[in-house]
């Protein structure tokens, strides 16, 4: 990358993460703070340059706001950064979240889809349902957001909704408020033979990739939830994860906990040391295997719509949340 | 996996690593040789069990023969092997060609398709064309099996055809018999524009996953050939390899040679310690790009067929391949 489009670059990422329109004065400022050596003469020029190529909107006294593209944009651009992301990204939203199971209130990690109402048919809110009853999601609730509204940078189209699925990093952020570090290893494709977990059949480290595994399984139509909720023989998202040994009794609490709630993830933990479907985990550490969070929307790409998912999304307040039953509902309310 | 578990693979594994088939007092010797402890009558009962499960065939006196359900069930088994096992299986192809380009003569390693003839349109055809013409596929060769032949374990269906492309591990090979090590670090998204690739826009590191980056890039519906041929603005499959420092003049020229044979694959060399699109490289090394050698193939998923590719399928016979433009010559004269 050469240093013009470093800095084209860091002018996007200063407007992405701001969440109002920003002066070329302001940009300045962020930019020099942030070390890097740029003059407001120069950051104007570059951002009429940006507005050519769509990237930003100029909305005049008010400063610039960054396009959808431009979203993406800045978002594409940041590979570097994110060789090595998935695990990063994890430990990032784990830190950031803030959700109390206490008294259930703060902040979960979300994943967002986008689909078109019609194409929610009756029996693909059937066959979700069923992957939400059988326990192949994480917990009972879900999130719904209206056509036009945005979530986390994310505008959702007109003709669409967005649905929301809580992700499972909801435990890691849990976890970590009660002094739990978890090492998420990777993420897997579980086989369900007779409803049971018998062994990953394909695995991608968390700490080697850019996309998440699980986003990975479904859009290119290896999972298989219809098989695992209709006759009980399918393949499942799952991630592997690793707590230290002394803190089992504190993880079994928590996810007990997130259970009742309606969050409940854990799907096994293993004794210390014990490996699980194979998988070795060292003696001062406990393996555990985790339900993902995405899986409910694989019934979609599974009946041959392809739909837009993106994991770890970002935060939703515990309050917008309802359980999976009432989707039908939902829907309806919003038109 | 418990021992009854592990055994049985055990089984399949010989059986699947045999070329005809075997009785089981041969299955016996070849498993004790490998430090299983097992008894001949042991091995018998578990056969009968295999071939209730339909995954071996009783020939009689000729012995026992894997079936197609039972060498899939032996790879999927396979799986905590595989965690790492890309690099593994790469470094393994790499070792097992033959090839060798100053006669031409000897095994490529080769990635298979599987497609309907029906499927295989004229718009389809041109388009596949295009992506070899314009550089984007490793080489200007091709492969193709008729409906019933075998490919390394593999029988075409008979309702469909095999189509072979080159696997980029090829050059691998080759600089491995001229006494190049070359390390595979990752399968990425190469974004271009106007033809000329920009960045890394995802990434998959080879050590960290047990499917082929390419194959998922492909199958999610993530890579963008139409756009890349049509217009010079689209998304393909690289690789990024590298060499010792040292090597390069080697590399150069054997890449060079290759292309001349039609099994070019080499899209950027860089120099020592040369960051490539951003990508740092140690200094005693030079880093690659690499054409993925399943890039066409694309075509199809973009077009709405959905295909089962499975790259680094096995070895082929140098001879056995012809070039992209007389593939609808050839597929005329199956069928």
């Amino acid at each position: 990358m050469d240093k013009r489009e470093k800095k084209r670059l860091a002018i996007l990422d200063v407007l992405s993460a701001s969440e109002r329109p920003l002066g070329s004065s302001r940009i300045t400022d962020i930019l020099v703070a942030q070390g890097v050596e740029i003059s407001e003469r120069t950051v104007r020029h570059y951002l009429l340059e940006l507005d050519d190529h769509g990237l930003t909107e100029n909305l005049g006294r008010r400063g610039r706001r960054i396009t959808d593209d431009g979203m993406r944009e800045a978002d594409d651009s940041r590979v570097l950064e994110r060789i090595g992301f998935l695990s990063g990204k994890i430990d990032t939203m784990a830190y950031r979240m803030d959700f109390d199971p206490a008294t259930c209130s703060g902040h979960v990690v979300l994943n967002l889809s986008l689909v078109k109402p019609s194409d929610i048919t009756r029996e693909r809110l059937r066959l979700i349902g069923k992957v939400f009853s059988k326990g192949y999601a994480m917990g009972k609730l879900m999130a719904l957001f209206e056509p036009g509204e945005t979530f986390c940078g994310t505008v959702v189209p007109d003709d669409m909704v967005g649905i929301g699925t809580v992700c499972s990093i909801t435990l890691n952020g849990v976890l970590l408020k009660h002094g739990v570090p978890t090492v998420s290893r990777f993420g897997g494709l579980l086989e369900l033979q007779n409803s049971h977990p018998t062994r990953f059949v394909e695995v991608i480290n968390y700490d080697g990739t850019t996309i998440d595994p699980l986003e990975v399984f479904i859009r290119s139509g290896m999972a298989n939830y219809i098989g695992a909720v209709i006759s009980g023989n399918g393949r499942i998202g799952a991630s592997f994860r690793e707590f230290p040994a002394e803190s089992i009794e504190t993880v079994r609490a928590v996810a007990a906990r997130l259970e009742a709630i309606g969050l409940g993830s854990l799907m096994f933990l293993g004794n210390p040391g014990q490996s699980i479907h194979g998988v070795p985990v060292g003696p001062q550490r406990a393996g555990a295997v985790i339900i993902g969070g995405l899986n409910p929307m694989s019934i979609f790409e599974e009946t041959g719509l392809r739909v837009l998912s993106r994991a770890l999304s970002g935060l939703v307040d515990f309050r917008r949340l309802f359980h999976y039953s009432e989707f039908r509902e939902q829907l309806a309310s919003i038109g």
